[in-house]
């Protein structure tokens, strides 16, 4: 079956789906994106996910497209059409096509383009052994609550990391604190098992997970604490994790070279990635009831 | 005439002129750019920009995709098919095509596309008025000495200098100091002559113009400083002025509301812009006699 994408209004093969040379998004990163996980065939926290994707666009000022409902009917087609059971969709929106030049298009038109992809099941051992961090310093711009589309310094940061045989790059602030993850919040459990993750500001991307699991770890009755954490005291913890829509809750059991506690995953972290995975399971199981 | 773009190896009509929409550019800001000014049919300082291209490149370790001749003769190319006598080429290079991932594809192909249009003179009163400037903090990442597409903080900064009835957005560090402006380098004339810019660092981008007006300026023998200038310098300062490929030299007469010196355009300013346009001259004719 030949992949489909959705680029303003059209359904395209997605070998030809293609934007202008002067869409914004392509010549100054004028633009913005959700990624949801698919699950069972339903989209995982879709309200959240557009709730973000709508803030992003006002933050920028750039226009929504068309109503919610409709982009939600949308990125189900897209799904659909493209047999996705289990995987993600993609949906990015640009602030339009108009010839090059810094300030806003005089009449701006908002670009939109979705993909959906089935992606494999992540390794059972990446659950069971957990991953390596990398700690790098956090050199991105001051905006980082905004999912925009300028993500070089996150590429830049998650090719480090892979190249020093980690999963996933940590970045850190001018005070040696941890902000996130070049694509995942970064949490910790400390000695006297406290969760902490950094508190949503400025400097992070508050990840639809992340608070996922902060209502979960809620529920579980834990302390949490949203604060920001030292490399010090990260690589000291008793545990570390890392959420993220497709990573959901996997175990850090290295960063750098300090092995995080006995070098295994986690039992909080454990239980919190079992919860996770109920969570997604339980939102699908209600959508099939409801559309039954 | 119809516009011509150039696209990864073709030539095509500007307006169906498009990129995959997993090119990278799009969806990472994973590329670089360069705009030179085309003066009365020739490329201004293309040796410069070729050099800065590359450094851009290797910095962000893009392979360079065709040999440098060939890419000037690609360049002259575009700039002929469309008609260009004094405008700008502009060449955008990203890391390719790949299934979205922040990790560099394995096999990256480094995506071409040119763009040539004609520019309107300046309007003549920005040189004999100056523009005002707006500061604003720099809220851009830590590696601005590269050209790259990552420009959302760039938008930002134009767009709101632009609503405050401004020209340019001057962006100021943490320190209180002008890094550069939003697509320009920034200078100020000390109360005792002696041009002021900012060093290059990975603050800001060593614009070509920039390196242009330095060789000139010690050409003329004026004293130079390449050093930061905090806000309260600059509007205490005798002139201040930007530079870049498509504004050249222009005198800056107002930052925020404070009035430069008597609010004329300066004469070290004009004397230095008025050696520019020389210069760009200058170039013209020698590539004509070169070529005659």
């Amino acid at each position: 079956m030949s992949r489909i994408a959705y680029v303003n209004g059209r359904y395209v093969p997605h070998k030809q789906a293609a934007v202008h040379i002067e869409d914004r998004g392509y010549q100054f990163a004028d633009g913005v994106y959700e990624v949801c996980a698919v699950w069972n065939g339903h989209i995982i926290d879709e309200g959240p996910h557009l709730d973000r994707l709508e803030r992003s666009l006002r933050e920028l000022r750039i226009g929504m497209p068309m109503s919610r409902q409709a982009l939600s009917l949308v990125m189900r087609e897209v799904i659909h059409r493209n047999a996705v059971d289990t995987g993600i969709i993609y949906v990015q929106m640009t602030r339009g096509v108009a010839p090059r030049d810094h300030p806003f298009p005089a009449i701006p038109e908002t670009q939109v383009v979705m993909t959906s992809r089935r992606i494999r099941p992540q390794p059972a051992k990446f659950g069971e052994d957990g991953v390596k961090a990398l700690t790098l310093p956090d050199i991105r711009w001051e905006r980082c609550d905004i999912k925009s589309v300028s993500l070089l310094p996150n590429v830049l940061a998650k090719q480090a990391a892979r190249e020093a045989g980690a999963y996933e790059a940590w970045l850190v602030d001018d005070d040696g604190l941890v902000t996130e993850g070049s694509s995942t919040n970064a949490w910790i459990v400390t000695r006297d098992a406290k969760l902490v993750t950094r508190s949503a500001s400025h400097a992070i991307l508050n990840g639809i997970t992340r608070l996922a699991v902060i209502e979960l770890a809620r529920g579980e009755g834990l302390q949490l604490e949203e604060r920001p954490f030292s490399v010090a005291e990260a690589k000291g913890a008793r545990e570390a994790f890392i959420t993220s829509t497709t990573s959901f809750v996997l175990p850090v059991t290295q960063i750098d070279d300090q092995v995080i506690a006995n070098g295994k995953p986690g039992s909080l972290t454990l239980k919190l990635r079992q919860r996770y995975m109920a969570h997604m399971g339980d939102q699908t199981r209600a959508e099939a009831a409801e559309s039954a």
